[in-house]
């Protein structure tokens, strides 16, 4: 993905993120630079700092500010993700070993909270305390949006507005920070500030959903994760609600919501491919990155709004 | 603790700390204030917060900020003994059963961060870019000491110098910062904040040596967990250090942590009890709490400062 320079002008200035990744790494005490190296260097595709130096491009792009708030936000979500290999069981992410696989279960949630703390550093290094202070909302959301999802597991009077509800604390919030913190580094006036917020927040509700799509139609050695993961781990997303809203009464998902077995998994992952609720999913999130284009209507015609909305579509049309 | 008035002219104002805590209960979607309500209702003694006051009683004692940041430091401290209890699979913690006996594991995980989320909101409050600053090198130098910590477990070969970089970054960077916190919110002049910084490290240290004594001669009742619990988790601290250095080739620890067996973790209690390190523990204690109260010595003589004294008395004596 990097190499078709996908992110346009800021493509050479993301090695500096990474620059800042291979510091911590080899700034600390032995054992903890190696589980920061397993971590960080999952090939992530950087797309939360991409669009922070992206949305910098519109005001005053100073690096010194922007590298440590893109720094920030994919730790905190590699964070996030150390922290969900925890409550998830999960043995494999992106198909490497996750850390919980190599390491105890109680040191995977300490290399969480020590991902967190470099997060808070490097968000401290932007000088800005309004920038701290959406980080901490961000915290927030998603903390709240995670154990939503855990304690709504295996529920099925979940509604299609509970999911979006909940992608929208779990991932979108974060996409907003980042575009909102860029045009806030970078100085930009409150209307832009908070156009970037919502092309933030649209594009990640976008990509989650085109997230939970995959996880029906993806290839399982690209995804790194078998095909129907979240439905066996109790989770309803917008194709299982689609489906369970054309037929309430009954339907393959509240079989094996009621009585999970391997076959009723098959059989729902099956009614979920089959009976259109994919094509209605990829529908719903062309919506929401359309609204996250068209909230970038106001902002100059730079280059970098071109770039920020082909991003947009490459996400639709992405494959893992 | 709390009605024989140990925190001095602070004890009313502790009250806001307890309200704070009472408003995050309150002001959630359930079950989220269900879960806050078990782990901030345990009947901790605050003992943190009434530092933050107690150091801020020696500039201006704003209360708008002095309580965010008293919260915070005992959100940041619950954050973490929710996420040790998930570390150590310990059932109990203060004798009520831990949050992690309440719900899943992940949850618990869950709990952490959104307990995190809420200590960043209250340091945000305070308006203070150098004690978020603070804050953030807290969380960082906690995280390291608690992954140091579960990496060496079982390693009879660390040292007492070990264990005491170990405690520091655990347990005494907190008190620490609780102290130098109070200390810059209230508007200070460096030196006095240095020196509650050296007071609070100094009093955390003793907290910390008086912990780990009690570990092995509190009543298992009061303590909520069973005598020798450390050592049953592998976890060296300075009484069995200093047993270890008396008999460095052969003593009944590194027997224990060779072959772990009920018998022979008995053995090594027994050992720790008789042979004198317990004494000889205290005296260490004795001396970090007689650092902590001639850092005072360059402060105006308020009677805050002999609170603050009594204070490193009282942890001294404390039986749980």
């Amino acid at each position: 993905m990097r190499t078709q320079a996908l992110y346009g002008a800021v493509q050479e200035d993301l090695s500096l993120v990474e620059d800042v990744f291979e510091s911590l790494k080899h700034g600390d005490y032995g054992p903890l630079g190696d589980m920061l190296d397993i971590v960080l260097s999952g090939g992530g595709k950087l797309l939360r700092p991409a669009l922070a130096l992206l949305s910098g491009r519109f005001g005053h792009y100073d690096l010194d500010l922007l590298v440590p708030l893109a720094a920030s936000v994919e730790l905190l979500h590699t964070a996030t993700l150390v922290h969900d290999d925890v409550i998830d069981q999960a043995s494999t992410r992106r198909g490497r070993p996750t850390v919980n696989s190599s390491f105890h279960n109680s040191t995977t949630v300490m290399l969480g909270d020590y991902l967190f703390a470099h997060a808070a550093d490097q968000v401290v290094k932007t000088d800005n305390l309004r920038v701290v202070r959406l980080f901490s909302d961000t915290l927030m959301i998603m903390a709240k949006g995670e154990i939503r999802q855990d304690l709504t597991a295996y529920d099925s009077r979940q509604t299609i507005r509970d999911y979006l509800q909940r992608i929208g604390g779990k991932t979108a919030s974060l996409f907003a920070t980042a575009c909102e913190g860029g045009a806030i580094v970078s100085g930009q006036p409150d209307e832009w500030t908070q156009a970037f917020r919502d092309y933030g927040y649209n594009f990640g509700m976008a990509f989650q959903v085109v997230d939970d799509i995959l996880d029906f139609t993806g290839d399982p050695d690209a995804m790194g994760k078998p095909v129907g993961s979240d439905l066996e781990q109790g989770t309803l997303t917008l194709p299982s609600l689609l489906l369970m809203d054309r037929s309430p009464k009954s339907n393959p998902i509240q079989k094996y919501f009621t009585r999970p077995s391997r076959e009723r998994l098959a059989e729902a992952i099956q009614a979920v491919l089959e009976f259109g609720v994919i094509q209605e999913s990829y529908e719903m999130a062309r919506d929401f990155s359309q609204r996250a284009n068209e909230a970038l209507d106001l902002l100059p015609d730079l280059e970098d709004r071109q770039t920020l909305r082909d991003l947009t579509e490459y996400i639709l049309g992405r494959r893992s």
